[in-house]
């Protein structure tokens, strides 16, 4: 049976420490299976790195092992765990906010410490900077292989234990649902919402409807237009603004063929709340 | 026996895109061996998903699912097909001209319609805007994973329903052959033309011989000098212009360890022409 | 038993050369584990393709072949070679300096030709730029899978033949180390210096103590400051620098969450050189 490990960190992919972790991996079990999510992460940007777990993982297998590392805080005293989701994969990585998604949308059912004496590489005790190669690709890879069990790694933890960071969600309020811009749909430039599409559903708008946008950056206003909600960028014009679901069940807004965020520029986190509202007497 | 998966898209790797549909294939047959071509196409560039999947499938093994992702059209009406290539390998993209230059080079023995109902990742019938996770990842690896056939798939269209990009091709003319530059090597910036081999080779030019080339944007000329026809680089001096055949079979401009394409502002595609002549009384 | 084979280029990721590569390996064997140190070395950087096999090769499984495609003398007399390392790995490069650090470092056994008339694959002949493609995935792949032996690929080089690139190392005098500023931790911006560990420590500097340095590009002093000398970037504030150990155990300087290299303009390579000096009565 294949067992899978799946890496993300703020590397990069232009010098040899993703490759390093890779190399410990294989060496502790040659029959893993190993992928990437991403290594773009931008530096120590904890929040993208919980976001990008919560994006892929439920499309990957159970028993899969997810080692996550970026990590502003290596080498103070911030805890390693291991957190076990509801859907039986398990996510190596620092206790520092990495599992807030995950937690949030999808549930963890155990977490624990890892004990990192008897969880490093050998004769790595002598560097203090790379725990990314020397515990966690190396524990997250004896884990997947089976050499060691979830119980053995270190004692269960408390989910108060659990470090989280502060997620806005969404408020719906009258004809008006607000939320926060939460990460950006890299390549393409469309804004993706902390809005649910259950909430924004609650609205009544309809597919084709006009739907008024606000945009603010701290109380500032920034963008303020009446967009489409479409099922896809392909319902309005090249060029033309659109709201619609994006692929983790979220209200995103895009430009045909173009990039929101780079034409208005707007950015992300918690600067930056986006408010969307019923249009009176939207007849299409 | 392995069953090949290989993707290529323009998501980039910074988000979770990727990993996703790797994930959903490996959901669908954990024994699959994935791989990639790129997924640093050009956002919405059609010709070049064409010309890497050109570039790279006649190397891979037959049977080999590639499953191509640039998809502008997503939303709309255009089809989703599977190509069965003539060395027996299979494409499965949107049919939006991804197919040209494989159609024209290496040639398709059969078209199949993915019918979307009965071919996608259960429980996404809410996503609209990610065909490349929902549909093309997870079509693509039950097809390699053999837990559906080709035919199985979706009805045969005919050859005339493959949408195609028009190619430029070379015009032999007297001692000149005019083609198109159509994409570059892009980490060293050389010019890769539309002209095979076999039709330059028709002017009589032999190794070390200079070559005249002329370079015009529409009908601008933007470059004019008399160049080494070379096997590689280094039959010219550092920093000297040199034309060549390139890894798939065409003429080819480099500037030896630099890049011509930056330093002349020279581009792709229609606009762009190159003409390349003998030069009269070449006696090297 | 899998058979790893690992690729490393200046190629990028953004066209199908990569890809090419990865199928003529697995067309060779489909059973091999192929992976990846990195494909963005610096073009034509032989110096960062030698140090990333350093920093990465230590990690891998004996018998693991790598394949280095940094290659700026491509069709001149180079020659190809495949070096078997002391810990029984294998590398496949030209013989271009590429062998310089694993050579210092960690000790090649054996060194020999590829006879490139013998290994290259089938049909591409008339293909003279690309023998990362015909030659080196071929060989590498044919290596991995014990379809030739290292003694079969060619004749035995003496160590004399090997290309090897200069070496800084350190200079211990009095209370100060000399050094030369070897590469960027690239995300980070960190300074990785060729000072090791050992050396430095014979300074008798202790964690938490002051360390005087001065960075230099030829003559000229362009940094000078005293600065703690701790096991981690979170021995020290928040954009505060540090002098640490790095993963690869040299001396390195970084600002905690911050890009030194970017802060100061450093850059890498032979015109800049670092002292490290002990702080007359540092009592911390």
């Amino acid at each position: 049976m294949q067992a899978f490990l799946v890496f993300q960190s703020d590397f990069g992919m232009a010098d040899g420490a993703v490759s390093a972790m890779k190399g410990v991996a294989y060496s502790v079990d040659p029959s893993l299976v190993i992928s990437d999510i991403t290594h773009e992460i931008t530096p120590y940007n904890i929040f993208e790195a919980s976001y990008r777990l919560f994006q892929t993982l439920p499309y990957w297998p159970a028993n899969t092992v997810f080692v996550s590392v970026v990590d502003p805080g290596v080498g103070t005293s911030r805890q390693s765990v291991i957190a076990r989701t509801a859907g039986g994969q398990y996510i190596v990585t620092p206790n520092n906010g990495t599992l807030t998604h995950i937690a949030a949308f999808l549930g963890i059912t155990e977490l624990r410490l890892i004990e990192e004496q008897r969880n490093r590489l050998k004769n790595s005790e002598a560097s203090y900077t790379f725990y990314g190669r020397d515990v966690y690709a190396y524990t997250g890879a004896r884990l997947a292989a089976g050499l060691i069990s979830f119980e053995e790694v270190g004692p269960r933890l408390e989910m108060d234990d659990l470090v989280s960071l502060d997620l806005y969600g969404a408020t719906l309020k009258g004809s008006s649902v607000t939320g926060q811009i939460d990460i950006l749909d890299v390549r393409f430039g469309s804004l993706w919402t902390s809005i649910p599409f259950e909430t924004f559903n609650a609205l009544g708008i309809s597919f084709g409807d006009y739907t008024e946008v606000r945009i603010f950056r701290e109380s500032s206003l920034v963008y303020i237009n009446q967009i489409t909600y479409g099922r896809s960028f392909a319902d309005v014009m090249v060029g033309m603004p659109v709201l619609y679901m994006n692929s983790v069940g979220h209200m995103a807004l895009a430009i045909n063929q173009g990039s929101f965020a780079r034409a208005y520029n707007i950015g992300t986190g918690s600067p930056w709340t986006i408010v969307l509202s019923r249009v009176r007497g939207n007849l299409r």
